[in-house]
């Protein structure tokens, strides 16, 4: 692991000195080579197809290890749109010149040596080494083990083709661990002297141990435990749509909404229609006793909720549903028991828009919108790694930006401190 | 602990409320309280002066400890000083309209629970506090045992006044930690869903330590190991400026030079002159041995450089000096044995000067200008509560922007995703 790492360590200063037209270049050509070495990735994909039949892996899981054509030519088709998104190093983030005419500037670089350790899913083998090849860093990716044979293959095949069209790419710039024992792990992340920094990606479990165990600077995306609060002053249309949004759209991901907040002065005239609608999009509702008593029982599929319901990021078709007195309730329920992702409230008075956009401590505050907007494509970042649920280094969502720090430049003419 | 990081947790919530001119308010009628009971504390630092007396500190050390007037006005003008900066929370970073008319800030928040762990020196809690009560954040304050009565006495004082100027100031916002036991810091640093983030200053060993232990984020400020890189193109006189004001104005701080780096071209006729320079100033020199064979036996305080010198952070009047072979050698040199916190060329050619700005991995490059600027106060930040050498979160000079974070703000109209 010593070794692995300082060889990444050794090509990150590589990295950091080719050009952008140089890196784009590269990227380019491990687009065109994913799709030209298509079977040779499908075989090595087989072979973790076979392997994780063998020992019972899921259906779901199973689907998510497979790749077929459309899915490499995905891979491709990301790779190429890093290629086209501005180069986040060398930008000026601050300049000033000092009274004795010392020049300062602050520019953007590369943090160095990222490790990024993910689940079953192989296309983030092209995702994450792509942005962080764009953006200067060298890349120690450790996937699934269940993925072991399309990772390297995916590698093998991006690094081959930035040799080939680059004679100066650092070979070692990606690199996957063959290894998926822990302790490796473990001990790849206290290389402090060589590692960077340390992106988990995947179940809260595996962030937490990562988190846990690391002396390496961790950025998590911990659990998305997302609300949406509708005020007493709330567009009752606005509500319905954000909040059918929020939580159908696509139910499994991380913005998607677990519980709704409802102020009690709307309550027993929203909740009633809320409800029906949710109940026809076939969401179960886990409710509060307020909630409970202006349901009554006419809507199908509500259930008492437990303390344990306001926590959970239920991934699924499972709205958790509380009723609050005003939006300081509000904004201490989700302070207490979110997961600092995105929120929203839905509003037409100001004050207490700002109130909630201001006292919501979360990476991602909405107002009038749906919480299933933080994302790097829907923020505009081109392309996203993760999302951060963290303060220190990035928070939200993160981008190529987001993968780089800074060092301050210091230019002048023989100044010396007095 | 749970509870004193809980009320904290809670005190941040409040002073992310208080306006800038509530939070100046209270900073000067802490700066004023200070002088106003200048008995009280310097009563207090009476009873650590004697018990560091009698279990024996060296006379540096109870230097650092003491609090005479004149050690008090000076920190309350810190205090005048901080209130006088403009408040950092509440800066739009970015900003940006997307096609569908959602409108998202980047906006700077504070970070929330900061935990300062500090050595000797009392004057500390003041600054910390001050700096982090202006970012919004509340502190929680760990100083060294020796100085116990002296940081509470001082943070005792500060609270008291700002609650009677503020009636709604948050009086957990400030907490001085009474145990010194190292598990209570440790279960401390553990409690990741209250404390937010961790800054050790003072010893690599304690530093290390705490950097090791904590399960919270912790911005390091480890040695500095400082360069000067003379190249072949260097103006003589300005080179030998910037190392006797690098290496002699302050030999015990951070960015002092303990390494000086000589082109091989120049090095026969700069380090003669150098070396007796350098001589007057009382430095030894622990040269390699090409220096050796340079300077012969005409300089006095000349020793052979072990392996160890180069990674040394000698912090007195002692200076390693290396010839290279050019700039190339001069950068790795740096970024194998630095600690990538401020590193100078000195240099009349622009290519040169840029490679080594650009290949450099520090905190703060410079070109034909002194190590010694890296500073808060010189940066034109106004104060400084440490100079990180990480790279996640805040890196070089940290001033009172680096003691925020950011949220992401997104303003629609009912927006919902396709």
């Amino acid at each position: 692991m010593t070794e692995l790492a300082k060889q990444s360590k050794g090509a990150s200063r590589e990295l950091a000195k080719l050009t952008t037209a140089e890196k784009n270049a590269c990227l380019l050509a491990m687009a065109e080579a994913l799709e030209g070495n298509s079977q040779s990735i499908k075989d090595a994909n087989a072979k973790d197809m076979a392997a994780g039949t063998q020992s019972g892996l899921s259906s779901a899981m199973l689907d998510r290890l497979k790749l077929d054509d459309k899915r490499i030519t995905g891979m491709a088709k990301g790779l190429r749109e890093v290629a086209a998104l501005p180069d986040p190093v060398g930008r000026i983030l601050d300049e000033r010149t000092r009274p004795n005419g010392l020049k300062l500037q602050k520019i953007s670089t590369p943090i160095g040596v990222v490790v990024i350790i993910y689940e079953s899913r192989p296309n983030v083998t092209a995702d994450a080494a792509s942005l962080c090849f764009k953006s200067g860093n060298a890349t120690i990716l450790r996937g699934g083990k269940e993925a072991i044979h399309s990772n390297q293959a995916i590698a093998q095949v991006m690094i081959s083709a930035a040799k080939q069209r680059l004679p100066n790419f650092p070979e070692h710039a990606i690199q996957v661990v063959q290894t998926t024992e822990r302790e490796a792990i473990k001990e790849l992340l206290s290389l402090t002297q060589y590692v960077d920094l340390c992106m988990p990606r995947g179940g809260e479990g595996l962030i937490r141990a990562v988190a846990e165990s690391s002396k390496v600077p961790v950025i998590k995306h911990y659990k998305g435990v997302c609300h949406v609060y509708v005020d007493a002053d709330a567009d009752v249309k606005m509500a319905e749509d954000i909040i059918i949004n929020g939580k159908c759209q696509r139910p499994g991901v991380c913005n998607a909404i677990e519980t709704l907040l409802v102020d009690k002065a709307i309550a027993p005239t929203f909740l009633p229609v809320m409800a029906q609608k949710l109940a026809e999009n076939k969401v179960e509702l886990r409710v509060d006793g307020v909630s409970q008593n202006i349901l009554g029982s006419q809507i199908p599929n509500v259930k008492p909720a437990t303390e344990e319901d306001w926590y959970a990021e239920y991934l699924e078709l499972i709205l958790a549903v509380r009723v609050v007195n005003g939006v300081k309730e509000a904004i201490d329920h989700i302070n207490h028991y979110g997961s600092a992702h995105s929120d929203s409230i839905v509003t037409r008075n100001e004050k207490r828009a700002k109130q909630f956009l201001s006292e919501v401590d979360s990476a991602t505050v909405y107002w009038n919108a749906s919480t299933r907007f933080t994302d790097g494509g829907e923020f505009g970042m081109g392309a996203e790694i993760g999302i951060s649920t963290d303060k220190i280094g990035a928070r939200g969502p993160m981008g190529l930006e987001e993968l780089t720090t800074y060092k301050w430049v210091g230019i002048g003419n023989g100044q010396v401190r007095v």
